[in-house]
């Protein structure tokens, strides 16, 4: 195990039931009741799914230091007992995205779409973290997740609704909302 | 095949003869005298070498517009037929690196390391490509592979005095130079 990758898996059993699917942008993934995020390495293949996305945390790649003091204080950590809800949202962004230096990126991400300000309005409500995936070959960039308690649900879809807005998001050729409750041991 | 996966090879056999091994920070890697640059995929793991370091071509992390346009104006391709030199730099940086928010790492690289101003003095000399392997659990975090005329062999160890005195190069704790030729065919 490296400790970095992870294994998302839909299928028909796992500590996380589907409670909706929404196709925003390009091609769906297959319907699921269920979804497990197994600690996983490099060249694991095998699940018990329908389908697997494989990721990896990275360090960070877009936040600048004013922006990183701001969330470090506010930002809550996965696992927190009340937080009953999730969303899985597995996004892929254009290839003109990616032909961007990394300062228009940047301007695009900062300036324009005020993606980390956006955010910290919604902390510490909602917990997020962020795995990659573009460079290891799957159908998409980035997934994030999110963990909230279940009276939080009108707030995520509120910063959601704000974040789809952005000039960022115009990159965004696929785009999946899976939403999830915890199932009790 | 995913097309920007990489093994490189290390071993009595491959296309380059390994003409010397210079460990500059951290532990060494085990002498070899050939190379190998095999297109890979994130689950390749058998090899007929001593080591293999697997790594991956991605977007650009740190370079700016304008910078973009100075390098694509002047640099050159891997495989040109007098290009029988090359040499093969595995890098690791330290965690205080890794920790660093993305503009206080571009300062560092950018307006106090002038990382791609020294590169440019040295194009189209010196073809240069960089890959990435932190992500995925390897020894280093980056390997660069270089490419020159054997005359060009002194001009290119100059481009590297002048990177590896740089205030981005304190923050590597690990480097080894490994130079080669290619063998004709």
């Amino acid at each position: 195990m490296q400790g970095n990758f992870f294994d998302f898996v839909g299928g028909s059993v796992g500590k996380w039931k589907v409670t909706g699917i929404e196709t925003l942008t390009g091609d769906a993934l297959e319907p699921v009741t269920h979804l497990s995020v197994i600690s996983s390495d490099l060249i694991q293949l095998e699940h018990n799914g329908l389908w697997r996305i494989k990721a990896f945390t990275s360090n960070v790649r877009y936040a600048e230091k004013t922006d990183r003091v701001k969330l470090a204080a506010v930002q809550a950590e996965l696992g927190r007992p009340n937080s009953t809800c999730a969303a899985f949202i597995p996004i892929r962004k254009t290839e003109a995205w990616w032909a961007l230096a990394q300062d228009e990126r940047r301007r695009i991400f900062g300036a324009q779409s005020h993606h980390t300000e956006i955010g910290l309005n919604y902390l510490p409500a909602i917990a997020r973290k962020l795995y990659h995936c573009r460079d290891i070959g799957q159908p998409f960039d980035f997934v994030t997740w999110f963990e909230y308690a279940p009276a939080d649900e009108p707030l995520f879809d509120k910063l959601l609704d704000s974040l789809r807005t952005t000039e960022e998001w115009k990159y965004v050729d696929r785009e999946v909302d899976i939403r999830l409750t915890l199932i009790p041991n």
